[in-house]
């Protein structure tokens, strides 16, 4: 019997937070790569808020949030080709080449399918170096701390002494920002739920974390930040953003990184005025991490590589066990309930 | 009989526009300066939209937007003290100094009021070059000209062959704007009203101008501006900046530098959401001229008076006689009825 490539197509729109029943667990051939092209195995892929955002609407429409996929569609991790390796969600090895740059048992980066096996073109597929540790290259070394990396340096930019506050500070991304920020003499509050409270504190090293579903945020703030906050590096939007806003300091940054809150909602208008921006000359600025790659990337992981090898860098990794229970997982960090970022292992991992 | 002071007094408290009404016309004593204090005399007044913000509230409350002043002072004219010269809306001549760094007949800028003779500390008033025309040093080469500079170079830094868009693109700061954005190579649309739509075309040079009062401002912008608008240098708030928000570039940025729409107003939500700042990676940022003083004055100086020498920098001013007309140019210049820059004069220009 040939080997089967379990693989997931969405089975119907989600109502809200998506659940098991919305998509169908499949068997599909395992595809044959030709020239130029190649097959790999995944080993890990990466859960995202955002791929709630990619899910259909009602009635199989696309989605209230530019979601591009419909009823029947393979479920998307990353983004679609012609995407490169370094916008998807899966990190593997290489099982049968058909393109010179490369071979067999390679580590790489790339495909866009909820899928065991995938062919993609050569040309966008990343090869990643040899001493990889392949858990570690979609989240600290990979996508998710680049983000941060990002958001922090071009657009943050936290001076010594500063307050620097960072929302969903338990996620994937949330975690980095505020390291990165620790690492530049800010002071950093986080704002969590449940048990990454305590653990952005104990484990990471914030000056303090706001337990978001058991304090009112915005009176936690006036008491953490009575000097206003410099630097707000939104992971989440809604009301946690409003509560954020009104705390501003003069010459603030808000890093616009993502809008968790809002993923299973239409777009809700920003019910703040816009004159404090004026005021307190504030920055809000948002950007996408693709455009900064070609430009930033090996100066992001060599930083990152150093604070990792001082230990001023750690990060927490929920490993979900097979498709079968990711559907369930990725509703949990919808909702805020995972445990650090959260990778789907999909095949026994060679450099763990 | 004394030599006497023309002053104007805020006489009560203005429903929306304010009117002659609200300001009363007073006769008070010339001051006498104190050991390092200057008396000067004023010849020009700047009237600016910002004044209106500082006019008390109902039952002569503080206003609504921050005023605070309230019935029975003087009425304010720029930044009050401790504030630098830079910051004042007069210039003028000095009649009697007690600071070793002024003499008798110094082109000056400095004072707060609505008054024509003002003793000032002397470390606070801004000498003027003895070249400098004083009808210029309020506009073009003074704040207002810095205010446009600053947005244009430090947040719009607009590229040769990108959409600029200027609101109040007659006003004051608008038509300086522009014309740096066209001075970049830029394409340039203005936003005015009135005879002003012709001028920023026919005499300013703008590629188009959209005429708020008779125009569609969305649909107009739909079609001058298909591929979208790169900088919108944002005078008004309001309405229109939701229209040019709405149409923003990938990578745009909305310098904040006024919201003239809403100084009668108290402050309204901004009636969007900020999701298109993540998905097109915008920049919202907002400015106060006084920050860039020290480090960026000179520069913006050099620049303007290279570009005048050019014939590539132009300027309407409309000059108002005297504090018995500044009530009505005032309410004028708030309503868009404004041909240009706005200044009072109080004594005859001795560099005219």
């Amino acid at each position: 019997m040939a080997q089967t490539n379990p693989s997931v197509r969405i089975a119907r729109a989600p109502q809200g937070l998506p659940t098991r029943e919305d998509f169908a667990l499949v068997d599909e051939p395992i595809p044959v790569p030709a020239e130029g092209e190649v097959l790999f195995r995944a080993v890990y892929m990466s859960l995202d808020p955002s791929m709630r955002r990619k899910l259909p609407g009602p009635q199989g429409a696309p989605g209230p949030l530019g979601g591009t996929q419909r009823v029947g569609d393979l479920m998307i991790a990353g983004v679609p080709p012609p995407s490169l390796g370094y916008m998807s969600g899966l990190v593997g090895q290489v099982v049968e080449s058909r393109h010179p740059d490369f071979t067999q048992g390679d580590l790489v980066q790339g495909g866009c399918w909820w899928q065991h096996y995938q062919v993609v073109q050569g040309h966008s597929l990343e090869k990643l170096p040899a001493e990889t540790k392949l858990s570690e290259a979609l989240g600290l070394l990979g996508q998710h701390g680049f983000v941060a990396w990002v958001g922090m340096r071009n657009i943050g930019n936290a001076k010594p002494g500063e307050t620097v506050l960072v929302s969903a500070a338990g996620g994937a991304i949330g975690m980095i920002a505020g390291q990165l920020a620790k690492a530049d003499g800010a002071r950093v509050i986080g704002i969590a739920s449940g048990d990454k409270v305590a653990y952005v504190v104990d484990e990471l090293g914030f000056d303090a974390c706001i337990d978001r579903t058991n304090e009112d945020v915005g009176e936690a703030l006036d008491r953490l930040c009575p000097d206003g906050i410099d630097v707000y590096f939104d992971n989440v939007g809604g009301q946690v953003m409003l509560a954020a806003y009104d705390r501003m300091a003069d010459f603030g940054r808000i890093v616009i990184c993502g809008m968790a809150s809002e993923y299973n909602a239409v777009e809700l208008p920003f019910g703040a005025s816009l004159r404090p921006v004026l005021r307190k000359r504030l920055r809000i600025e948002g950007f996408v991490v693709y455009d900064h790659y070609a430009d930033q990337f090996a100066e992001f992981q060599a930083e990152m590589k150093a604070l990792i090898a001082e230990g001023r860098m750690k990060y927490r990794i929920e490993v979900i066990d097979g498709f079968e229970n990711a559907p369930e997982a990725l509703a949990r960090l919808l909702d805020g309930r995972n445990k650090g970022k959260m990778i789907v292992q999909l095949a026994p991992d060679p450099t763990g």
